[in-house]
């Protein structure tokens, strides 16, 4: 069977997915398009998939009988009544993150998902999908006894003006915070972000670099590193130290150089680079699970709780205090890996 | 348009493809199989694609006209008539290496397509698209300088008793002579082979390790060690040294661990892991040229100078003289990557 | 001139320090030896130094006039009283960490070297001599711009049943102190102590691992892990991230071993063989300045702030809060290096 | 004991000496000093040791009594009458490299040696007591098995034209050829040299790089990479590969430094830097013995085979051919180590 797609937003990630689902990937075939501005929508039509239609509406997208599954790409404030629709329809949808943009609205998706009863949404950490990340959570699983610490940092070389202290959560720790707590199989319980010395290469509405301190219901300490304008590239570090050893996420592949006194590697500068590859494993494993009519991977109730922790740590940076974090049951719904 | 596929030979490697094409790649689907032992492909057949065809005649499935593409995996004596078959027809084919089993094969198969008059054929060299090697010829085309020297290893964990010596060259040197050639964009003049001391982890008809000496038309000198009872793993190792640099082959992605007393790193013990992305992107690029009527990627020049190069080693074994390599022509055709 | 000096303490590192001055350094010998078991003084003098005098009294062994530097290797608590009446003698002292233990006690020595108007007093802080440090604070100094945050790790395979939880900062964190303060050019003014669930490896006494979190005046965050039951070895880390750069310490030098499918260096266990050179460099240098009369290093005031230090680190760990530090000012005799 | 020392030849070496004797090392000083120049004897007196005592003649101070032990530090076509005139005298002597500008010349020194019946010669190998190579030794003792191959590199960022082909083995080679047999304890049968392609960046009279190829008498294969214009840094690489296992000599300690998009590390560009912490263990090692009337370490027999297996290298560089080698039985003097 071929999964008939419909993409709702054609900016640049709606149009990579879009590319990936017809030239690179099996099984599934983009067949309707929409976003906010109809042009847009027709330029990718044109580019990369003629034989789709256009919709004026993604409301109607997303209840056409041609299409069988739903990527959401559209602007974040746009997630959660798409994603309500497609349940609604019954059909599995993958969404990028957020899955909405407040913790409640993020609620009323996994209460709607719950009352269908079935999974249908898979939200789109893809971090989970890179094969370094896959490496050290089977390292973990096996290697190294229970987890006790880890170090993390999320480096990038710089950031617009645009980008304000909170985006250090929303837009940065958000991968972290997700895949900590997969990698931990743990949930968190406090938050604390300290403020170092500003680099000279911030700007004014930006306390750079952070630290983020988080407790996790096992015990787990972690430290994670938030550094935007460290200048020399983007750089995600991630190490795990458990009671009988410790373990490092790899580096990105590179060829190490002997020239010009120095034994050298390139690190990535385009943070686009980094998970490139992941994003085609998680859209395979979309396809496959909406093939059977169904999602697989990170949940609702996965995008409720980093909504819920990212939240938490807002609150940590304006306030400087020790912030608790808990969480609702979660549904039996969810209890599968 | 979605490229037809007929698969000869449904061993191993054939089956690996089937699933490769069905499963995971956009662009073709298989719609022919046949295997020397039909009961075989029926297998393959019911396992992976049960709308396929099933011919009792490879011949019979290259000239089908449900067939737009063929994939020769059968066994390695068969290579050169199917292959003649396919340009007969005027078919694109991917022929898993060798591409014949002697030199004047290949050469009968270079002189059909040149007589064809387009590339149809692309030999399955995949270390061309290894990410690792893709990496480095980029670094040696721009960072390096002229090269001027070649270190390179190719160590397995150990090879049964039916791994006798000449296969060294044919079965596992076979890979260093084509990817040198490619990164190196050059040519052999002569080839030596020294014997050091023969491991105690090696059998009688077995000489192991080996030291293969290589001279290029530009002056370069290639030592490869081969050494296939090396106990620890399975190692590619690859330097180039050139005049203004020197650069190494990344090694595989893994997990550094710190546990035991020991920083330590998991090293593969099977080849079948080491290049299995590169199967996805060889494939990949016969689907893209196949579509268009054509070939790219590794020639049956390619495959006849590996031929060659290959029968001058096993001279240089047997008389442990350095031998001479000498190339006709290479034909308009292949002037092109 | 030869620099003729008198340990006092000869326990394990009394009786090392003589074998380094007999044996190994140039510009020393020892002349004198005492402790309060006399017998273990004269095993010291039989093996290694049979024409030194062994003295019954410490103190008239500092006062002795063919004394002309003192060594202070004996148990922690006597280390004030010996200083303080090498400062009354005038003569250059080397004293074993700590100090004192008080700082009140530090403060006592510091304001006698002050009075005697010269600098007299080195501190056993090694790790200032060691060739990575030094390496380190080289390109900290030049390369990686004003530091923001410093990530370090001071991990042992494990620990006695005695070595309790404040242990982990006087004997433990007491290095971090002292080199990264030497590293940064810095002091600090908060400290933090967070504890992660407990390794299944320490015992009822003892919170292991432990995260100790300092700011300094300038604003730099550290983080310290200790981690004293760590399983896996001998373990020292420091990244200093700057805002043009990141450096990290270097590994012990070791060989890269391929065996057993493993890519393997073998990691340090025993902490004694981490540092061993650097006592030879900082013996060397105590040497050469007690030849002109003086003392360079480490200094009274080093260890005064160390004992400082250590006491809000103490505090913190107790608390759960964070600890403010505060120093008088310093005396303009430590404004050199 | 003090070792009173003579030292012949006051030129960058002799100086450098002098000052480790007086300034660092333990257990000897400088008595005496000659040069061909007497000026530049006495500005090393001056500058480092004003109580020793200048001679006209070189032969004077090997026979005074004030002189225990002699530093030949010379011209190397003075070494051979200057290490006989030590032998004659009983005296121990320590030869900078090489022995003798001839096998003969060596074999003479070997000879005087054994009649005399007790080891007085080291020569100045220096990698023997390289903390690198000591580390390798250890580990190709006890961990890979029987080693088979060795891959070995020794690149220069740059010669002058001074260095033609010839001296890539005798000044250059040389170090291989005595730490390679002192590693695999072993002696070479045959050498053969190729020749690559010419870096542009070297110079009429020096064909550069060069491959060296050895062979042992246990079977081991040896290639040798010389690079002497590599231009990116002074390397020394040195990689064993055994029946059991594969070992590396290690990376001199550097600062890894993540900066301008590169994961880096500073390489040495002097030759001088790369070894000088041996220069202080091999000369602590001839105090140690001269203080016992006799010498370890780096013997007048491994002097002489490594004249003769230059010569058989020199041979090969000019012939193109494969050279064997062969030497006479071993006097019994030289069994232990
Ligand atoms: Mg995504
Ligand atoms: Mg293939
Ligand atoms: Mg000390
Ligand atoms: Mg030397």
């Amino acid at each position: 069977m071929t999964v008939r797609i419909g993409v709702i937003g054609t900016g640049m990630i709606g149009r990579d997915h879009t590319r990936r689902i017809q030239q690179v990937l099996s099984g599934a075939r983009v067949v309707a398009l929409s976003d906010y501005d109809p042009a847009a929508a027709r330029a990718v039509q044109a580019g990369l998939v003629p034989e789709a239609q256009v919709f004026e509406r993604s409301e109607d997208l997303v209840a056409s009988d041609q299409v069988d599954a739903v990527l959401v790409c559209s602007t974040g404030a746009t997630h959660e009544p798409y994603v309500l629709a497609a349940i609604a329809a019954g059909k599995p949808v993958f969404c990028e993150k957020p899955l909405a943009t407040t913790a409640a609205g993020a609620d009323r998706i996994v209460r709607a998902e719950v009352d269908f009863g079935k999974r249908l949404v898979q939200v789109g950490f893809m971090r989970r999908y890179d094969a370094g990340y896959r490496m050290l959570k089977q390292v973990v699983d096996t290697e190294i006894g229970a987890p006790l610490m880890v170090h993390a940092a999320h480096r990038n070389q710089s950031v617009p003006e645009s980008y304000a202290t909170p985006m250090a959560i929303h837009d940065t720790l958000i991968h972290e915070i997700d895949v900590l707590r997969w990698l931990l199989d743990d949930d968190y319980v406090s938050a604390q972000v300290v403020f170092p010395r500003r680099t000279r290469h911030s700007h004014a509405g930006l306390a750079d670099p952070q630290l983020v301190l988080l407790e996790t219901k096992k015990g787990v300490r972690i430290d994670v590193e938030i550094f935007v304008n460290c200048r020399y590239g983007y750089d995600i570090q991630c190490q795990i130290v458990g009671e009988e050893g410790l373990a490092n996420l790899p580096e990105p592949m590179a060829i190490t150089l002997r020239k010009d006194a120095r034994l050298q590697n390139a690190l990535l500068v385009d943070w686009k680079e980094r998970f490139i590859d992941s994003y085609d494993v998680e859209l395979a494993d979309f396809i496959a699970a909406a093939a059977r009519g169904t999602a697989v991977g990170p949940s609702s109730w996965d995008g409720y709780v980093a909504a819920i922790t990212s939240d938490a740590c807002v609150e940590a940076q304006e306030s400087g205090k020790i912030v608790p974090i808990s969480l609702p049951k979660r549904p039996a719904l969810y209890d599968q890996g």
